[in-house]
């Protein structure tokens, strides 16, 4: 059994547990709060950053340390192409979402609206939050075109990029940011993410204090 | 034959470069500015990073992309641990650099030092550079610890993880702002790094304007 130590705002998280149910790995939870992780997170995990991933003695942590491990290790159900240059296309959208998405929107919108407020207690800087949403809009254009060019966003078949955009997006949707309507093939595509049962947890996730937007667990938004 | 188009200021462009030479595979270069990237480099990368890896009329952006894409094109010499669990301790240590000491060193110090000077012509932020040199000494403090546990950062042979990290550290120390003797570990296992033949090139880059600190290319140092 995989326990994995997580939180539901680290999008890093969502996207192993997607990737985990994806390839039927069981696993429980136990929940850290990014903005004041335990001492017992930084002993496994000097870098601090979730989720942490935990079984039989052994532990792993990184985002892209534990994706590629469950890749490797669970070969039976793969989330990669079988193509080499599919595979590189795959990574190029993961790594979209888990470096620039999280830099130019996570940062901008997650941090000021649910980080600081549990941190420092302080309000939403208006003008980063600006940005963000700037931002947001520029990646669902991209996301949108991704989506209308092949049916999932790497090429023909689901893949972990899906599972990636998805946990991030995810979590800015919670907070009910993003203009689903203003494109209509990202929505499409997402409608058929929302619908996985790997994705059932995700859409049951709940912050602390924080309500989900109306539609968020809504398969039909 | 492979097109890498690169900068001698952009790790990632580094890493692949030593990658690369360690896989001998030959390649020629190109150099793009990253504050001033042109528009055929927006077409082939919409993320707008560096390197760009073109071979055979086909392309990989993303630095993650292309390494793995390296690591399983090319099987005979490896970069990667045998060991499944070793391979995502590998994992977790290339994260550090790309991610964190990207975010919390490189954002601080390059950006300052070289960025500005050729995008706004603006001098340094004198509080945003001490910012980066403090988190530069606790992440050196880590290199450190790695490199006394084992011969190599990630374990007893040599990586992926040793070619990430100096592919970072080089740029800093062109700069001349890493106090190796304070760190005589890290200082060790740098040299060992600096005297592979896949470093050689490394050691010879210029970035325009800028002179390489006095002791960047010797092997004693």
């Amino acid at each position: 059994m995989v326990l994995l130590i997580h939180h539901s705002a680290s999008p890093f998280s969502r996207k192993i547990r997607i990737q985990m149910s994806e390839k039927k790995v069981l696993f429980v939870l136990k929940e850290e709060e990014p903005w004041n992780l335990s001492q017992d997170v930084y002993k496994l995990n000097p870098a601090g950053t979730l989720p942490i991933f935990l079984y039989d003695g052994n532990f792993i942590s990184g985002n892209y340390a534990i994706s590629e491990y469950l890749e490797e290790f669970i070969k039976e159900i793969r989330l990669y192409p079988e193509d080499i240059k599919q595979r590189a296309e795959t990574r190029r959208i993961i790594e979209w979402f888990d470096v620039k998405f999280y830099d130019e929107v996570y940062k901008k919108i997650v941090f000021e609206k649910i980080y600081k407020r549990f941190s420092s207690g302080s309000a939403p800087d208006s003008k980063t939050l600006k940005v963000g949403l700037n931002n947001l809009n520029y990646h669902l254009e991209y996301v949108d075109w991704l989506a209308e060019k092949n049916n999932y966003l790497s090429g023909e078949s689901f893949s972990l990029a899906d599972v990636t955009a998805a946990a991030h997006l995810s979590i800015i949707d919670y907070l009910g940011d993003i203009p689903w309507d203003n494109y209509k093939n990202a929505k499409l595509w997402y409608s058929k993410i929302k619908s996985r049962p790997s994705f059932k947890d995700i859409l049951k996730d709940t912050i602390r204090g924080i309500l989900p937007s109306k539609h968020y667990a809504n398969l039909d938004f």
